[in-house]
């Protein structure tokens, strides 16, 4: 069985990595091995300039890994883009759910995140797979709207719809 | 057939990352694509604080890949150290040749880097499957033994025993 994947959206700025970072630890205290995925189309900086691993892949590695007895790292030069699916075909082993960030265009259940105060439309619609919005305002919508900060209610969701 | 995998070794300040950085671009000017592995028993620290995937993974995620087109980095937790073996299966795919720094006690192949300055012993032996040296003095011992900066010959030797 493939492991459950939501997308969280919205606009740059409403709180979709805030949203995750809450989300992450009431998934846990319910028992759940969560994963994540952040995408960014316009790259990416990680690890710190002068370190070993930070040498060879400047060197021009295509893979580096870094290990210790508790983590691994890995840093991989690719040649597309991966879509979400393949992400975590390739990549993530031993999740109960993953949240994935910043992907727009995919199939995969969303949660939109909406603040008011940003003016702006909702990104998706039903046709987009929208599951619910975590919203600062009462939006009349198809789907259930969640205030952003009731973590319970939103984990309930993801527990109901996809871990039971 | 599993690709092949060279220890560089040899003790602290010896110059084993400056090596394995001037190895990378002569092996890629061969025309093959290098993988590396870093090991570090006392932990590592990657990613920047504040970032979104630094924050997935500070509130709890076992995993967290971060996407671009061109590149993917993937930081996961691990319940036991990895041997090199274990972490060229898991992680490293496309590679013509791994080079590895930082393990002493694996059963590889090894080029030992020592430099007379450091005043030390040296840590390897033809028992632990040394292959070479590189080293900033001649040294009589039962391997060949590079100049340090003789990148060239040293790319030679892996070249020939493992790549062809």
């Amino acid at each position: 069985m493939t492991t459950p994947l939501i997308s969280i959206v919205g606009k740059s700025n409403s709180g979709k990595t805030t949203l995750v970072e809450k989300l992450i630890p009431e998934l846990i205290k319910r028992g759940y091995r969560v994963a994540t995925i952040k995408h960014n189309k316009h790259g990416f900086d990680i690890d710190h300039e002068g370190k070993d691993s930070w040498r060879h892949k400047k060197a021009g590695a295509c893979t580096t890994v870094i290990a210790c007895p508790t983590r691994v790292a890995l840093i991989e030069d690719i040649d597309r883009d991966y879509s979400l699916a393949e992400i975590r075909d390739k990549y993530i082993k031993d999740a109960d759910v993953i949240l994935a960030e910043g992907y727009k265009g995919n199939p995969f259940p969303k949660i939109e995140v909406y603040r008011a105060e940003l003016k702006r439309e909702l990104l998706c619609g039903k046709e987009d797979n929208l599951l619910a919005l975590a919203s600062d305002t009462k939006l009349d919508v198809s789907v259930p709207c969640f205030d952003i900060n009731d973590i319970t209610s939103i984990a309930d969701l993801i527990e109901n719809k996809f871990l039971q």
